[in-house]
């Protein structure tokens, strides 16, 4: 038997596992609090609920069967009907497509839209989940830096001035990861100016736009300009085992991504795609369930931007934390966050150096905060240790 | 607001979906009897023990969470035993990684060995399915066709000593989809042999080994060989809707495997991991299941073929359906069998055409019969009906 296997294919040599990931694998120990994570917090997750769904999803044996690849009808229709209240038009259910969590719908878009050489904008600090499908689809990469309200617009209104094309512009249009910001409506009306002028596709990626804390967050860019295509996901309102995550996009877009599904995976799960449909329908209840959830984040990014802000005082910038599950923090005082995480590690608390997400700008004295599973008094423990991870460090 | 949407990727131009697939969409009409499904029997499907394991799971939390992108840890380890009893030897937790059905594996490998451009070898007719990724990941593909005992190795081995280095050779290699026939144990490790020799890939596609109806299928390729990459499924033996697949690969590929699935959709759902965990562990019940649905399968696969036979007689050649879903029939009176459809659809029966499957062997004369969903009199009627149009067609 020979040890030698055969060659893989020569493109996946530049293929690396996300820093996040191999971070947070270092991050797991007990006596760690972490502030690097990236999850939803299961204990506010609808478990009981789920469970009478999915049992009521299996007194139907068709539920055991292959579905449909755009997804199960039913719940296309429940995605319309929610989407068109979102979007103040009708969605026919020809324009929302199903995917396995919007990671997916990043994958196959970036085959749908971008042939190699293409150029993607893409917001600095970047999601790294999205940077990594499009630079596996060979596109070209060029950022524009976030500020407190969301993508900086005119500098994207330069590079187009400049002459730069993109096919797509990539934005998480509410409480970004991992910047924690929200692009303004006047940047969304403005952006999809710029689409309609340039001929661009826009991906608004909005996973946490219900997750708003004191108000709900601005018009999605969507209702803007038809050269967008909105992706959202049940993962954080709900759960993401259910992997359900959605696209609204025109028809022709649907179209190009149900050949591509049918090859990626066939279709998803007709008993996971049941019980979304099914909470998600059950509207009055859905209001009670996030809110609750808003409730409770909502004191947890508070209790954390205080500390962050009592500890550190003018020795760091911290985004307020009006919703999702990020807060963002730049330090002022020249502390470069990759070289404090070794010290912050010994003191018991993680976090997620910003140059983990940064593009093209640097990010050396910034990092990531997640604050969704811990508790207030845990939060600001944590930040105790950071604060002296940050004392001791001089 | 324009009306004009920017543009797709131009590759898609050549994008078309499953000829199967469209086939299907007509065939649904309730007066049809279908033979042209590929669809196990809901009705054999475990619906109350997977309903047992879905309240179990579902007691755990942390099922709601995201899991693993190589799969949930328990139900990796309940493949690795599970196919360590298959294949012989130890095989490590490392080398098993669970995908979204069997296509994710084809879909994700097709990525990790293959360049813009490399040879796959297929057999024709071929499964559809893989046919379809490898296409999308612009390999070449070069068909080797199939007699009674499986891939003909020695077309594949003329093709090597012509030169021909092929990165994968792919065999569904048991029962095969949409051939019907078995791949014979000395052609299994003369392949392996043409592998270690020449440097290739075997992908072993294998969804449908255990449904063998009188004696077990031949020891796996992947027995004879480290070059065999091995796929499997729970959509044939429990239920589609779990959506788990799992590959048994040298620890590298795995690797390789692994980032992409990070791009492609994260992780899949630990809820429906846990629940193929469960089943797939609880092994006395395992075999008392999947011997009902060979039990079945097995009464309805005898009630086709002797009905083909008996209504055709020697203006056919039909496998014996050994096993599996499918039947192989070769008309010898020169019948067309596209040219046929439509008078067999105006008869109340539906097949695929052997064209549908063809890479570049003429298949004109042959079809694809499913047995898996009809009771044996509606096989029956249904066959009756072809012979109706068949000797209405002169």
């Amino acid at each position: 038997m020979s040890a030698t296997f055969p060659p893989l294919a020569e493109r996946l040599d530049g293929l690396q596992s996300s820093a996040i990931r191999d971070l947070l694998k270092l991050t797991s120990r007990a006596d760690i609090l972490s502030l690097a994570g990236g999850l939803p917090d299961a204990e506010l997750m609808p478990r009981d609920r789920i469970a009478v769904a999915a049992a009521a999803a299996l007194s139907d044996r068709s539920r055991l069967q292959y579905t449909e690849s755009p997804g199960w009808g039913p719940l296309r229709e429940v995605l319309a009907t929610r989407e068109s209240g979102r979007l103040g038009r009708t969605v026919p259910v020809d324009e929302v497509f199903v995917t396995h969590g919007s990671q997916q719908a990043l994958s196959l878009l970036s085959e749908v839209l971008l042939d190699p050489g293409s150029l993607v904008v893409v917001e600095d600090p970047a999601y790294v989940g999205a940077l990594q499908v499009f630079r596996a689809a060979g596109a070209r990469i060029v950022a524009v830096p976030l500020d407190a309200d969301g993508m900086r617009v005119d500098a994207l209104r330069e590079l187009l001035a400049a002459g730069e094309r993109p096919a797509v512009v990539h934005t998480v249009s509410n409480f970004h990861n991992p910047g924690g910001v929200t692009l303004a409506p006047e940047r969304r009306r403005e952006l999809a100016e710029l689409a309609q002028q340039y001929g661009f596709w826009i991906i608004e990626d909005d996973p946490y736009g219900e997750l708003w804390f004191d108000r709900p967050s601005p018009d999605a860019v969507a209702t803007y300009s038809p050269n967008v295509i909105r992706l959202s996901s049940a993962s954080k309102i709900l759960a993401p085992t259910l992997r359900a995550g959605w696209m609204v996009a025109p028809t022709p877009v649907c179209r190009a991504v149900e050949l591509l599904k049918q090859g990626a995976d066939l279709c998803g799960s007709a008993l996971t795609q049941q019980i979304t449909a099914d909470l998600l329908a059950d509207t009055d209840w859905l209001a009670t369930h996030v809110d609750s959830v808003r409730k409770v984040y909502g004191e947890r990014a508070r209790a954390l931007v205080s500390a962050v802000r009592d500890r550190f005082g003018d020795r760091v910038i911290s985004t307020d934390a009006a919703g999702g599950m990020f807060v963002w923090v730049d330090f002022t005082d020249g502390t470069d966050t990759s070289a404090l995480l070794p010290k912050a590690l010994d003191a018991g608390v993680a976090y997620v150096p910003g140059n983990a997400f940064a593009v093209s700008t640097d990010y050396s004295h910034s990092m990531r905060l997640c604050f969704t599973t811990s508790e207030a008094a845990v939060l600001e423990d944590a930040v105790d240790r950071l604060a002296r991870a940050h004392a001791a460090k001089a």
